[in-house]
């Protein structure tokens, strides 16, 4: 069996291993106050070209966006997503459990637009009862959505427009930054991102770390006291070295960038394979996660070998399925996919 | 001016005042625990049939909604709604902010049915990644609903198999529900809803009291210590008294259902004006909030006179409105209405 | 059975119900925004003497507290209190429940000092480990306290300077401000509050009214939205009106101090009878409640003619139990109380 | 610098590593559903004695608490733990912010005793006025507690039987569970925790792993839906994978058992050594945290070549401070810190 259906089955880089090894018994102190996380960070913020930037490590995506969330609204606040958003879908209500609805608004391929937030936010602040309504005070994008898809410069400056119109933060969640930057057509870097967003994290677990997502933080008033809700919701590891050691290794050598262009051309090989099978997507999408719609029958076929996720039924004798390269994925691997489902196919 | 635009605009019904005034310096214990609210419980409890549910009563419908629901939920239980429902827009987000996310589903004329809260726990139940949403525990439906509209026997017996199917609560927020029962072709009465529900309350802010609404409880789960969330929520009224002496006057003599009939008289009375008249309505509604779609020109006409709610844009030229009629609406008052519209709509 | 447990088992002053009678069938706009709401604001600026203030209305003290807190905390924050205030002991965890830590310290007379805050907050601010407990925001006091001990105008100012020596917010519970405020040798008053606190609120329910609690915010960060959260945690009133009218009518006329004065004459009268009778109290209270030390067989031979709201055992024989009298009390109950004790106590 | 500050300062056992290592490229499904953590959930019930258990992973002991304390209480309902307790003083209020009050008794040397527990009930229970307190309905302690001390066989069974009394689940924080149960004179051990608590958390993180607590879920109430919980407050790891294979090589060959003896052993070693040189404690603690009162000039003089965390100011001259052993501190750390102290106080 070889396992498509995410992109978080292996463990980490082998550089991350054996850093592991090598640094075991070092003794440092918690909580992510060690050199080895000042290491990470001063890394992150060179990267980022953002020298104020706080950034702080978590161990997981959902404990990210819960956390940066609960610390940036008020009682009465709550954020606007994609209505496939992960916040709105797949968190077990993380968000609306600190107190704060996840407002959801319509979506085209994984995306919400500049358009949306300003008609949406125009709708509420004007409305004369607008206080009996959940504030809108975020929004949230990921960046690449969970269908995939990007977004570019110029959407994310509408967003941040939009955003400003009306006194929204702007977080990316980026449990497939990497990913999605590494996608053809994408303009959008770190650099970029620290400029357009108030907080945004870039993502460890599905780009090649056992583990570890780190928040960085623009906007001065998400950095205060940003720390006491760290520990309150769980997300301050005591050995937070092991945070610090694995950004470190990621972002030095450019590996991290690497990984996710490896993942991503893996996953364009995966994409012109299906299409000159003729099959069609979901979605276009030009990151890691691929979205084909395919005959049961195929699906069947392929069942004992490879693994996918489900997504959606299509009609009688079609369902939409995902795949997912990683960046631990192997050209041996998706070439057995392709061959597989060519067979299948072909049938 | 003389003011449609809500059902609570006025005080209460004069037999409330006078009971008020009669009893003012008795001396009772508080929080609900006295004789007063006792007679208002059985009072209750015979006028549903049902000698076993426990009688609580609260200040507002917010309080009420948020409240059952808090008391009924585990952390990770959410509760669905239509998205036009009133804990969906309307209460700031009181339900997320107890921690569960409210789960919207379309509308059709402000109602949901039971077919989509199947195929919605079926989805969700059946999903092997069901421990990532929000778990369904709970149906919310208003009687009558925000658009005016109401549940007859058959969708509300549908809705309740539909939540045996699934283990929910049935819970149905009766702020207008006297106006809902007593609108044309509505069979539902205060026996059977205590038969078909799990809990609902029968509202008396917008139906002749000051202030005040009174929860049905009618399953066991839901009963057990209600009362310690109704005063952490800040539901307990210290003189409680109060709450019970109102119940006990609109619930006698059959006051509380003729005060309902009423509003909904006038209200068809308006409707019949406005058919004759060659209006439209956003919805066909029986009960006493009606929704027109008038000329711009026309409201205008009326502003200095009249106050209505807005509701929504249709057209560049036309509107939906609301006007609501109510226990204190008077004969007069619509007939002013009624010459009002007629002249500003065959200008 | 003359009521001495507690000071809200009667209605209203007549004055209330009168306006409620006379107005009964005005139509005003809900929700607060009306114009007897905003006569009883300016009312309140005016007596305040803050033209500045923004006063907004509840419906209880539970419910003020709560919500005034969860406005002004934010995630991690949390309210320092006595170990017996009302918020740390009997609102049933309501202010944990929006997720906030009350941070109890311990009491003398139900009362906490400027030392201790100042010194919990410098242990807090200075230890290296902060981050991981709750961060103090705010300070609750009572005037009267729930021992009928009051705070007088030294006191409060040290609690201020404490306050903004470490950033936090002082806030006031005036459930019986009335009452505290018309104590021997109480030197506050209500421009003082409005110089000294962020928040304080006028009691109404325990003070004439038949509800009703009139929150005074000075600090402009907690005027703030106010409104969001009184609406999502259910203190906006539909028929807000009923609030502003109570205000209106007691604090006329200087009517909420004289009811005040009366109330505290009669509970000096029965100290002083009780002192008269060797009767010693838990605490010397100068205000409407009073906690004398009686024997249980004593108590035993008053329990059919007078109720009393029990504190605690002291020894074998005797029990601290309390005393309340309201603006509702008459001399003649007073007299009939003093009359069964002495007899009581003589046996 | 050699630190004695904390048990968390190191990464994890080498076999952890070597398993990390080894298993790097196996694919497994997500969030602990992998055949990992199925050995590793068999190897825990197997060691328990409690075929029927259910285990699920977290990440560290702040969430592990939190989590499952929200999983167990309605949202009236509160936690029993020592006023010293980590989740009452050390956790940022993650407990409270799950809308949950910390009810906090009175300690002895870290602990409470059944009798605190049964007299809070009854006091509760019994008072007329209970629905306006939180509710009690756990009791949380800790093995060993934030003292080092232990609680042995006897109360472990008189808290279980005021527990079941009253109706309250018992629940044990087991981050320093395996030196606890390594403690000279501890009779506790993994059958008996199993059969008197209704949960219990096995913990990695301080015991040899790189992170990680092993929750054992004895009742069928807590088991039901756990894992949506988990998912909602961050603590499903999507690599769940790491958490079993850790605990597969802890609890391997009696590892787990064999480390917390070798760090209890160094503590007593030390012990002996500080009481050799007249130290006094502040507590009597038999597992791996040794707080002595020393004098502030011989703090001094180790503080540039060892580390300790403050605990407390004793008089003018001198403190308490906290050293911990763990399973990674070596004899020569030990002989060395005995020697520097030595040095210290005989100057």
């Amino acid at each position: 069996m070889i396992r498509f259906n995410c992109d978080y089955q292996e463990g980490a880089h082998p550089r991350i291993l054996e850093a592991l090894v090598r640094t075991n018994l070092d003794q440092t102190c918690g909580y992510g106050e060690d050199e080895v996380c000042e290491e990470a960070r001063s890394r992150i913020r060179a990267l980022c070209a953002a020298p104020e930037a706080d950034v702080q490590f978590l161990v997981g995506g959902t404990q990210a966006n819960f956390t940066l969330l609960a610390a940036a609204l008020r009682c009465y606040q709550g954020v606007i997503a994609a209505e496939t958003a992960h916040i709105a879908v797949h968190e077990t209500g993380a968000v609306e459990a600190t107190g704060h609805k996840v407002i959801a608004l319509p979506q085209v391929d994984g995306k919400i637009c500049a358009e949306q937030v300003d008609a949406f936010c125009r709708l509420h602040f004007t409305d004369g009862a607008h206080e009996h309504m959940v504030m809108p005070k975020a929004v949230y994008v990921s960046e690449a959505t969970e269908l995939g898809t990007v977004y570019n410069r110029e959407e994310l400056r509408a967003l941040r427009a939009a955003c400003d119109a009306w006194g929204l933060y702007l977080y990316v969640d980026g449990a497939r930054l990497g990913y999605g930057m590494a996608s053809e057509g994408c303009d959008v870097n770190l650099p970029f991102l620290a400029q357009v967003a108030d907080a945004f994290y870039i993502g460890g677990t599905k780009q090649g770390a056992l583990f570890g997502e780190a928040m960085v933080i623009l906007n001065d008033e998400l950095k205060r006291d940003f720390r006491y809700t760290l520990k309150q919701k769980g997300g301050m590891l005591a050995k937070g070295r092991l945070l610090g050691l694995q950004f470190n290794e990621l972002l030095r050598d450019d590996l991290y960038f690497e990984l996710s262009r490896h993942a991503v051309e893996l996953a364009m090989e995966l994409r012109r394979a299906l299409q000159a099978l003729g099959v069609s997507f979901l979605v276009d999408s030009p990151s890691n996660q691929q979205f084909p719609i395919l005959p049961d029958a195929a699906l069947k076929a392929l069942e004992n070998d490879f693994s996918y996720s489900y997504q959606q039924r299509m009609d009688d004798a079609h369902s939409c399925v995902r795949f997912c390269t990683s960046w631990a994925t192997t050209r041996e691997q998706v070439d057995a996919l392709i061959a597989a489902l060519q067979g299948a196919l072909r049938k």
